[in-house]
């Protein structure tokens, strides 16, 4: 067991976030914003992390998405005042959004027929809406050919004084299911079609609505994001075994892994377990090259904190409650023993900062 | 939106207990190892909550299992002073074992070489330790017939006035992967058959040797404990999907289910988007009778905060981060509106309880 060094302070898993490798994820972001000019409306659900929130207001940043009322309060306390919450407006959270509306600049979202009128007839003090698209991800939003729904909720709105009918925005989901770039940039191209066509189509009842775009994959490939005014992506202060699978990021952009204590060794079947399960990654699961489901890549902490990666992959393979195991080859092997740390580069960043962002959480550098 | 009840107070997705389910679970178990002669050592990785544990003493417990030391305090804050920490211990958690072994009956796992060196150099405070067996379901633990590792891990501890070599302990994870009923009996059997052969094998030199089993599928359905001196189920609490797709409960003796709130409706695709995600339930998936993986199964909340399963099943098919989307029939859709709440029946309720615990608990009854 190494002394005296960053990581002996480690006794449980813990997230290790790499500081300069999310500062500059961030900058790169915010400098393609400002060539592609749009604005950059960073989706805070990805680390939920005050410090981090700061990393970007360093970088200029004033405007955040998140995906709950509770993130949207969590960050007000900090001093987030442009804030939208990028995920159907829950009508049963009506009086903390009355409340949050009091003090800062929030853009609720409306995503099917049904919810605009509760809406109207609750909410007591001015707030910007938009209208939930769906460009094909599937989940939720109006379809784009929907005129009736779009219209009869807009209808919906007019008049009422504390509903501002702000634009259109959409997340591109189905991204995460891409084969490759070309399919990633596709996606992107007529996803923007379709919103700059609706944005034309109401131009005359709502001349000024604003097209709020999402999603890490296209937002960090692009190179022209057509007519958007902003961009949400969230994912990318992190990054991912998901995203760089995707072709999105390097491994060397993943600001984030989880440091695991090594607790059983099986050199008979050239197995290791960490202390470090689906409380702590999430069951996300991804496909090594050969076909195989896996639970995150193995890398080596250094005493600074942050880590290596080994030049042959090394997966952790199964993962139950606390328990992870790790798939391993003999020089792996030989180098380790029972209480030694291993990293464990997340699958999907977000849900393994969710789970550790309570108490297991080490900024370095 | 029903107002005037129980469900009026929930806003978010909260994580319900029906108390008088998860009780009657805890007395059924708590009969089944009187009768069967066994100590009922019950995990608390499932609830890791102190009101529940308090049921559990309410009807007898006085010893617990936990699977990190971290619960080991926690349980211990609360007044538990007989804990096994039923987990390949964790050398870089030594101090915290010290101190924790002062004041309670501390149990500590083994479960491969290499381990006992460390921990007997290590270990200043009087505690006992099991080995962990390996009957069948290859995490971790000793192979049964490797004689020469068991023996040395003997060696390596013994002398050492801190360390009381106390007995084996396996957990039967293999259940989770079984057909039906009787293969779960005959790993049952089977694993018993190993660990008595063990027992015999040591009886020279260690022969008091207690025999300790783990996992929901194989206690709860078993009418014989073989040798076994205590067992260790967890999940039984609160049961889950898992279990019942396992034949081990029915869906009524599951004892927790999220409220979900409604947040968009998409009746032209039988669709309909809650407030619950990943980060409320995980990602553990099962699959239809019909084969198509889901998330969940609804209920219908009541009044009581208790709720009906519905004669049709109804699942939640797709989850991302906080949106989840469940296919739904007319029937379901109709009754519908947005801000309404549902409950999701959980695949994995230890998993959940997990995510929810730390501010979105209910306790009904």
């Amino acid at each position: 067991m190494e002394s005296d060094n960053f990581l002996s302070a480690i006794t449980r898993p813990t997230l290790l976030i790499d500081r300069a490798k999310a500062v500059a994820n961030i900058e790169r972001m915010a400098g393609k914003a400002r060539s592609g000019g749009v604005v950059l409306r960073p989706h805070f659900k990805t680390h939920q992390t005050i410090e981090v929130g700061r990393w970007f207001r360093d970088a200029g940043i004033d405007r955040i998405a998140v995906s709950s009322v509770s993130m949207a309060n969590f960050f007000a306390a900090d001093g987030w005042t442009d804030i939208m919450v990028a995920f159907p407006v829950n009508l049963r959270e009506i009086e903390e959004i009355n409340h949050l509306a009091r003090y800062t600049n929030l853009s609720l979202t409306v995503s099917s027929c049904g919810v605009m009128p509760m809406l109207s007839s609750k909410i007591q003090v001015p707030v910007s809406v938009f209208l939930e698209i769906d460009v094909g991800a599937g989940r939720t939003g109006f379809a784009p050919n929907d005129f009736k729904k779009m219209n009869l909720a807009i209808e919906q709105a007019a008049g009422n004084p504390n509903i501002r009918l702000a634009g259109l925005m959409t997340h591109a989901g189905h991204t995460y299911q891409a084969q490759n770039l070309v399919e990633i940039q596709r996606i992107h191209k007529t996803g923007m079609e379709l919103l700059s066509n609706l944005k034309s189509h109401f131009t005359g009842s709502l001349p000024n609505l604003a097209l709020s775009w999402g999603d890490t994959p296209t937002c960090a490939i692009a190179t022209d994001y057509y007519s958007a005014d902003e961009i949400r992506p969230g994912n990318f202060v992190y990054y991912d075994l998901m995203q760089w699978q995707l072709g999105v990021c390097s491994l060397h952009d993943i600001a984030v892994a989880v440091a695991a204590p090594v607790v059983a060794l099986h050199p008979e079947r050239n197995e290791i377990v960490v202390y470090t399960g689906a409380v702590h990654l999430s069951k996300e699961v991804a496909h090594c090259p050969a076909g195989k489901p896996h639970y995150g890549m193995v890398v080596m902490p250094e005493p600074t904190g942050r880590w290596k990666i080994p030049e042959e992959p090394v997966y952790l393979r199964r993962i139950s409650q606390e328990h992870g195991v790790i798939a391993t080859d003999e020089a792996l092997s030989w180098r380790l023993a029972p209480g030694d740390l291993v990293g464990i580069l997340p699958v999907h960043s977000c849900l393994t900062a969710d789970l550790l962002r309570h108490d297991s959480t080490l900024i370095i550098g």
